[in-house]
């Protein structure tokens, strides 16, 4: 099927979702660390982690889960856990590690979605927001499977970030330009707000309880 | 494609839907604001509830997720989590306010669920299913993510209603009647079973604890 | 669509399916007796489980979700919640039971998702992992909704069988045996590796704790 709206270079869109890939398997493997997981139990989780992203945005867009048919994701996610696996004291070194493979796998992730979905017919706006989910999906289901409450709930700045990224590449398309520079640009916004926000402990507020929380 | 049974007018269907979105919606972000979520969090747990059914229900059925190609139901269910933000005095004054808004959720989507199901060439009673499914999705995945132990295990009195919900709307089409007043007896009979069981809390049996329990 | 690759007898793929998911079915049901749920929460979460692999398996494939088209799935996921039901002192008598039918659910579906992938045009490595995840998933969805870590993360001997399992089928199908014995022999060596695994308590090691654990 010809695209309806081609985002940008498909041949960028494949090394950007391999390396979201690689990032978010990371991110998944040191959780596995974390938490206790025997050494399989963290290749696996870097694999889910690696790949939920991808499959989120294929299964939601309607296409068979690209994961399965391209042997170069399932590779570099189980690459992920292994190479958490082999160097989790150097990986470990760097300040709060999880975020910062998070951050890049949210950024290259919304990126890609949104340009995904925009080759195939979906709305602008949906295309925003598919971007956001396929970049916090890796995510979600690593603190779901960990028993956390997971991250894109506990703080708005991991929605806002994926939800700029997406909206970036969706106007870029959207007023006819392919140029390379705007995924690079909407994954800069994603990463640099997010890792920002959590350096210098950016809040967004509360509601006020509910009134019959102190029943 | 023709369906291969129309269960009733796709307006109405159109209109259920977003109301269940909606209603679903409002129970997500009541749920975020007890779980003390800042305001993004409360609006993106919002924004899953109210769409995890109609997800679900397309995913399941083979068809690319309608809420990322109508901008109708993002819209919806955003402004789900921004009333609740808004107003959440107001809504909290209602008793138990979750439960009546996960309750509308519930009915609304079991008929639309069943009634898309048969629209696509689903069998009756895989039809029925995907109908309670449909219904039960919003509610699952709102307790997975604040860490619950899910509604839809905790009492049966979950499953029941949606599954009769969606049957009325099954049965009714199976005997080749379109008239709106199925769909409507069937979101009502759910809706009024769910809300009646919590209300004067009729309770299922348990099954008697398995034998290596105590081991 | 013609299969490009048949993996064996499509009446042998039906018949080990519905045995996997009466397996699964099973195991879910006695988790829930486990997790004192009421009888329809029980039910409930035997055909969640019993039903989670095939979906997942078909969704990730890019198919509509067999188990709402054919009654036959839902009929028996649901019979495995029943006889959990009536029978629940005979089925704990034995030793471990919810492992046993979780290794028998672990089995049948690693072959037969495999099988279905090859089927339907995936890759041959993509075929082992998609028959991995359609052993893995109804445990997952079973652990994540009793609020357990799952199963698959905890310990590599889940992973390890089930990817053995889907790859004798593959190997067998890429050298061009269509043999009722590969499926078989898949299935066999999953279930004896899991159920050794778990019977001589075989270990696989822990990665060493990452150096920020401590701060």
């Amino acid at each position: 099927m010809a695209p309806v709206l081609q985002a940008f270079d498909p041949t960028l869109l494949v090394v950007l979702n391999l390396a979201g890939t690689f990032v978010f398997g990371l991110s998944g493997g040191l959780a596995g660390v974390r938490a206790r997981l025997d050494v399989f139990g963290v290749v696996v989780l870097a694999a889910v982690v690696g790949l939920a992203g991808g499959i989120t945005r294929d299964v939601l867009i309607g296409l068979p889960a690209q994961a399965f048919r391209d042997w170069g994701y399932l590779t570099i996610a189980i690459l992920a856990g292994v190479v958490t696996l082999l160097a989790p004291a150097a990986l470990t070194r760097l300040e709060r590690p999880i975020l910062v493979f998070d951050a890049a796998g949210l950024a290259l992730f919304c990126v890609t979605g949104a340009s995904t979905a925009l080759d195939h017919g979906v709305a602008p706006i949906g295309a925003v927001v598919l971007g956001a989910i396929t970049g916090i999906g890796g995510g979600v289901l690593r603190d779901i499977l960990v028993r956390e409450i997971p991250v894109v709930l506990r703080t708005g700045l991991y929605a806002i970030p994926a939800l700029l990224g997406a909206a970036i590449v969706v106007i870029a398309s959207a007023r006819g330009s392919h140029n390379l520079a705007f995924p690079i640009l909407g994954a800069a916004v994603c990463f640099a707000i997010r890792v920002a926000g959590v350096y210098f402990n950016w809040k967004v507020p509360r509601p006020p309880a509910a009134h019959d929380e102190g029943r």
